[in-house]
């Protein structure tokens, strides 16, 4: 009857997001001949005959990934339900069922759970899932939201993040940076309000970026924009933790380097100017800013044909050596190295 | 930027947990044919050629489920897996792969973390289960684990909840009540250690009831047995609520109602003993404590001959109309109406 002590103590801080990660799992061993792909990428991938189970799993926590201050409720379910299906995306597979799972404290009502929800309803419909099971269960303080996806491809279809040759094209499907930016128009109108209460938000036109960051979307238009131009990316990743991140992790799973042009990475005008008035340079915002839910992907230089007159797809550089590293070719002819960033919560 | 206001505010105790449910998840329509069983079983069944995926999902938080002064991290990383690979055996199906989400607050460190992973790992190696994935996220209090488990089993096989037919012999695969006096055991022994922190805690010989309570194991062994002795059960839940709670789940969802011989309901004698001694009444220990993981189902009277020589089957009762209701023949003759009870964290 002691609390649990440790003699020695590291700070989860000290490894940061995937070194814990790595370091966790390394012993684990897989025993089954169905688990085709585990930890290490987008999603998980089992095998049943022809058709491959795709799995992804993730968590919100209120206070960490999410503020009650601005974020309604049904938004947040829409949210929790859209960053899942975007790993299922990201494998060139289709989502067809999630589950969720809430633990909420006694300040959340009935009426803020069917808000919760109406937006996964909302979600599901849009996105063809069902729902198909759970748990509800309370929690000392706060929300949580943990869904995990379940999405179906044929084997030879699905895409990992390991796939990027040389010479492959860097892609990606939308701009990137506004959701960054919106998170920070949010905090700098709550900051206003918790001084003056009386004053009522102003966030101006700034309704794309703040759109971005309270309800994205997952881009199923382009995994079915794929399938028709039969387009099979080599790799690809979702844009979850900004774009030095999701380039990090296919140089890193591919082995290889990458370069990519700072006059091809899509900023949107609104970031652009708003990225500016913060005092930020909108390369930056794009890099480590996060949570645009684009799809980051490369494809053989001989499929350029193929996503040439498709809407929506930027090439932002191309896969070079790793020994070259991972570069950007600023807009004045400057070479910076690309820093990854892991998560930094704790 | 104001917070989220509800007009009409209704506590989530209101509805109980099964009422929640429905009532939240009343509008969602399965869009997908591979959609097979979804909400309102141990888990969920999605279509696959031949082999069904079964999918169930779990989520333990710190202060509503566990307590850290008297739960081993390592315990507990175990535990969160069995209690999701219960509900997989529930089905009659084989777990296969697990997802693991964890939220944390900086009060835990890397060292702990890796005590809930070798917990983690020895469930996987055990039950032969691969662990393919989840999110580590950090937590404003406490700790948060969320655990997905995907099975498999061929279509015919699969045992639901709604199954049972007139007449079937209702059966469980252990003793019940033993996990709730454990857990009763532990809260004791917290509480002297709490009012004298000087006072060594005195588990006494009670082991076996607080093994139960902190280190449960799934029924995985039983499901081999069946497979072996060629047996289907008709129906098939597994114990986490209390066997009150899960009699009313198969006979609500088979339209039936069910009588309960109190002389079947096999007790260990060291919960026998303790429950006297904490002036409770083993029978009430056994029906609503719960977290036995012990597997409740159904069975054909023909195939009485195919349990009979399985160690560890236990014949409690048997399915009746439903306007009988569901009832307790006690050992002093009485017939008692059993109350259902959902979960009440709120």
């Amino acid at each position: 009857m002691e609390e649990n002590k440790n003699i020695k103590r590291t700070d989860v801080n000290e490894l940061g997001e995937f070194g814990l990660i790595d370091h966790l799992t390394k012993n684990f061993k897989n025993k089954n001949l169905s688990t085709v792909k585990s930890i290490g990428d987008d999603a998980a991938v089992i095998e049943n005959g022809n058709l491959m189970t795709v799995v992804s799993t993730d968590m919100l926590v209120e206070g960490i990934h999410f503020d009650m201050m601005y974020s309604p409720l049904k938004h947040l379910g829409y949210k929790a339900v859209v960053v899942n299906l975007s790993d299922i995306y990201a494998m060139n597979a289709y989502p067809k069922q999630i589950t969720v799972s809430l633990a909420l404290s006694n300040r959340y009502s009935v009426e803020a759970l069917e808000e919760i929800y109406a937006g996964i309803e909302q979600a599901c419909k849009f996105y063809k899932v069902d729902l198909i099971g759970g748990d509800t269960t309370s929690s000392p303080k706060g929300l949580i939201i943990s869904v995990t996806a379940i999405g179906q491809q044929e084997r030879n279809k699905i895409v990992y993040r390991d796939g990027a040759k040389l010479g492959d094209l860097l892609c990606v499907t939308g701009n990137l940076g506004a959701a960054y930016l919106g998170l920070q128009l949010l905090e700098r109108e709550k900051q206003i309000y918790l001084a003056n209460p009386g004053v009522k938000p102003d966030l101006g036109d700034q309704g794309y970026l703040v759109g971005r960051q309270l309800k994205p979307e997952a881009r199923h238009d382009m995994i079915e924009a794929f399938a028709k131009a039969e387009l099979i990316p080599t790799a690809m990743i979702d844009v979850s933790d900004g774009l030095a991140s999701e380039v990090f992790h296919l140089c890193k799973q591919s082995g290889l380097g990458a370069l990519v042009e700072e006059s091809g990475v899509p900023i949107h005008p609104d970031a652009e100017v708003q990225a500016i008035d913060f005092g930020m340079d909108p390369i930056t915002c794009a890099l480590s800013g996060g949570e645009d839910y684009e799809l980051l992907f490369t494809i053989n230089p001989k499929d350029l044909e193929k996503v040439k007159y498709l809407p929506d797809i930027y090439i932002m550089g191309e896969m070079v050596e790793k020994s070259e590293g991972i570069k950007l070719h600023t807009k004045g002819g400057n070479i910076h190295e690309i820093k990854a960033q892991g998560w930094k919560h704790f």
